[in-house]
C-alpha cells in the first residue's frame, strides 16, 4: 500500500519539475490512457508526446498537482487506485494562477517487483444542459 | 477471460431489457463509479438510484450497447477491461434516434467465484477550445 501511496507523490513530483523521464517510469510501456484532452494513448511512446508538450506548454509555469479522495484496492500484483486530482498552474513567483479538479483512474500492476500503471483514466462530468466539462467540484 | 468478456453481454443484455436487478447484480456492494454524467456514485445504493432513473427516462425507447477496441488484463483475481462503448438510443418500432460513444473503465474482482465490477469509469475527451465533451470518436 505505501508503495501505491508512493505513485501519487512520485507523479506529483515529477509534474511540479516537469520531468518527462521521472514522470513515464511510472507508466508500463504498454499503458493505455483515456485522457481528459484525447480519446486514447496507446503506448509510452504516444505518452510521451503528450506529456513532452505539456511540460513544453507550461513555459515558466508549474503545475502543482494534490490528490483527495484516495481508494486504492490492491489484489496480489494488481491494484486500482482512484481520487480527485487537483491541477494548479502556478507562476514563477509562486502565484496560483488557475486551476482545474479531474477524477483519475490508474490500474497498476508488480512487474519485476515494480508497480507500473498500465492504464490510466482521467476526465471530469458533463453537464448534460450545456454538453460542457465541470472542471471545479 | 471468457468470464470477463460475458460482463460485457450481460451488461448489453440487461441495458436492453432495462433490467436494474440484473445490471446492478455485475457490480460490487462497495462500487466507485464516475461517470459521464456525475462526479461520482459510491457504493450500490447510490448506483441503483442512477440506473433506476435512466431506464425510466428511456420511456418506450430502449438503449443499444456495443463495445469496440475492449482490452482486457488479468492478474489472480483482478483485471482490468477498458473499450470504447457505443449507447444507441433505438425506438420501439426499432429505428435509431440517436447515439454516442464514450471510454469505459472497469476494474472487476473475483469475490466467492463471481467477478464482480468494483470500479467503473466512463467519459468522454474534452475539446480544449469549446470545453464540450465529444461524443464521437
Amino acid at each position: 500500500m505505501q508503495e501505491l501511496q508512493s505513485l501519487f507523490d512520485r507523479y506529483t513530483q515529477a509534474v511540479y519539475e516537469k520531468d518527462a523521464a521521472a514522470f513515464l517510469a511510472i507508466f508500463d510501456e504498454n499503458v493505455r490512457v483515456f485522457d481528459m484532452w484525447a480519446w486514447s494513448y496507446e503506448g509510452l511512446a504516444a505518452w510521451r508526446e503528450m506529456v513532452t508538450g505539456w511540460f513544453a506548454n507550461l513555459g515558466a509555469d508549474r503545475d502543482v498537482v494534490t490528490f483527495g479522495d484516495i481508494r486504492i484496492q490492491q489484489s496480489g500484483d494488481m491494484a486500482v487506485a482512484s481520487a480527485i486530482a487537483r491541477f494548479a498552474a502556478v507562476s514563477e513567483k509562486g502565484e496560483e494562477l488557475r486551476f482545474l479538479q479531474n477524477r483519475l483512474t490508474w490500474v497498476v500492476q508488480k512487474k519485476n517487483g515494480v508497480w507500473k500503471i498500465i492504464h490510466e483514466h482521467s476526465s471530469g462530468p458533463v453537464d448534460g444542459s450545456t454538453m460542457k466539462v465541470q472542471l471545479r467540484r
